[in-house]
């Protein structure tokens, strides 16, 4: 039996991983983490029987432990640094929201546990730092993303390095709106996801494309890969999940039905792929699948993710936490559509970049930039 | 340096081969076999110096050998069965067309020189014998057709073995003609392939579909699949040159401009992919693909290759030959359109399956059958 620790196993993409589990035969769960949702959290402990849990708040513990008298109940980063020093541990799915999973996985790949990462923060504000690590412990980063997935999946022929990544984007609900009403638009309708139902920050980072800019940036330091040869292609039908292009000119890509089941399963059975939940697949029939160059001028956001991208950690650091804070004025009704890429622009231009940052010089950019922006 | 001998160098596929070869510095060329085109293969001689050649008819021996007096030239079915005989060869390119190329390949293989396939004949005739020896000979039999090249580029995964097999078709020229028009439509007319520039022989196999029903006997030899397990679908834009499914549902799919280089290199470079001819690849952007189902009902001639191919070998060469002297009478304006699956069905029909036929039994049955059916 392989061991697993789920860290955000209530969140969407840990709902969904337990799910893909249930059609594994392989794997134990020995740790669930979760944040607030504690009534789901005791329902899955009560499924799966896991040894340990983490939540957020200290307060939620004596609930917990009064329900399950032999489940020890951990809480806050500390808890989650814990869980992640169990070296029991084969892999380690982290779906946490924002910078929380960053210190926990690091601690994680110090400990030789390969981690399947569905977190983009991780990369995105410290992936040279991340990715360095992992080579020195010989730990697999395996991406959860479908569009990495996708790529991992495309370059699993060992003989054959890759020419150029070709991300696929479903374009969001404004792919075919103007620059202007696209300003006009409220959170209600920036929510409408054509293809995906995700989490509202992820939701709205599709319609700036900025997820796309955050997608590119992780690519990068999962694959060692030189912006330049990352390109982006609008393919609103969301079936194929991205392209990999090699030196003789010829392209794999991974295509299915867009649902996270296969990608998740793919980072936990990997480098095998194991009959699932989703073993039918879906059928090609009438299918219509359409390509476009995306519009740079229109969607800022995912400009403004490669020239971070290229200017380098602290540009991205600044990228990143502007454009969260940003989101969350934009869903609190404080600020207009396109003010999210403004405040993400001025936070750049206000920033000096400095290099080689330390994990520590990473989370208090975050945290200065966070309340700089804020509403 | 590797070696490579070129059976049918003065053919389309040859001619790319050569054309690829001019991008790749690795190999060399040992010898070359045409049929009657006997200026081309002349032009070939100057260029490639190849040690010897071997041409279809002894009565063109003096005029090559009085051009090119260091050149040992072969001719005839011996010339060929000698140049597979040469154990210098990495690998050989059968690309003649029709069942010229079966023993020779048998020849090769016995000899332990890998194969670049771009003969339908010899795995649709005698894909179990060919197959058997293959793996008897740990010899490589590394397909030059686009559609087995690109399942060949996503099984490059060795961890995972392949699912199902979705063969892409692009429909030919009759695609959207009902089958009353279909029946009256002339030679010229057939021609008329809206993607791929061939031969005439499987340019009506495209517009009869016929052609992908040999591809899926092909495959079926090729990747050891189950007939059930290998589909066809209708792609008109033939930019997906084939798709490979796996057991978890994820599909893979190669992709990129239809032109015979990319297959045709990846068959001499393998496992390795190089620079070559047409390195920059294709852009996506722009691009729409759509995916049908066949219709079987119209395309008779694919039902039948199937049908053939859980019949068993000798079914298979009755469908061959019948196809392939049907389709001349075709071209000759012998018979009609629609009289082309007709006789492929009345041969089928006429014909009592053999099980385990040696080649020679293989060759005379063909024999039989082609006159039998010829006009």
């Amino acid at each position: 039996m392989k061991k697993i620790t789920l860290l955000g196993s209530t969140g969407s993409i840990g709902t969904q991983a337990l799910e893909v589990l249930d059609y594994l035969d392989e794997y134990e769960v020995l740790a669930l983490a979760a944040g607030k949702n504690v009534r789901l959290l005791c329902a899955q402990i009560e499924k799966y029987r896991p040894k340990r849990v983490c939540i957020q708040k200290q307060e939620d513990v004596q609930l917990v432990k009064s329900k399950f008298p032999q489940v020890e109940v951990l809480w806050g980063l500390d808890g989650l640094m814990e869980l992640c020093s169990d070296t029991q541990n084969d892999i380690i799915l982290v779906a946490t929201s924002g910078k929380i999973g960053l210190k926990p996985t690091l601690r994680a790949i110090e400990n030789k546990i390969n981690i399947a990462l569905a977190n983009k923060e991780t990369l995105v504000m410290a992936g040279e730092i991340v990715m360095k690590k992992a080579k020195e412990n010989n730990v697999k980063i395996l991406p959860v993303d479908s569009e990495h997935s996708a790529i991992l999946q495309c370059l699993s022929d060992k003989n054959n390095d890759p020419y150029k990544l070709i991300i696929t984007a479903s374009g969001g609900p404004f792919l075919n709106k103007t620059r202007e009403e696209m300003g006009k638009s409220n959170a209600l309708e920036a929510l409408k996801h054509p293809r995906w139902h995700m989490g509202r920050k992820i939701t709205i980072d599709s319609a700036t494309l900025m997820n796309k800019g955050l997608e590119v940036i992780e690519a990068h330091y999962l694959f060692n890969m030189d912006y330049k040869d990352i390109k982006v292609v609008i393919h609103p039908q969301s079936l194929v999940h991205s392209f990999v292009e090699f030196i003789d000119g010829s392209m794999l890509a991974q295509v299915g039905f867009p649902s996270m089941h296969i990608p998740i399963q793919y980072a936990l059975t990997y480098p095998k792929r194991h009959k699932g939940i989703k073993t039918d697949g879906f059928s090609l029939f009438g299918q219509t699948m359409t390509f476009e160059k995306p519009d740079l001028d229109k969607f800022r956001c995912l400009k403004m993710a490669y020239e971070a991208g290229l200017d380098g950690t602290s540009s991205l650091v600044v990228l990143n936490a502007a454009n969260e804070v940003a989101v969350n004025n934009f869903l609190e009704g404080k600020i207009h559509f396109l003010d999210i890429e403004k405040t993400v622009e001025k936070a750049l231009l206000e920033h000096n970049t400095i290099k080689n940052l330390t994990i520590d010089e990473i989370l208090e950019l975050d945290l200065e930039t966070r309340k700089r922006y804020a509403k």
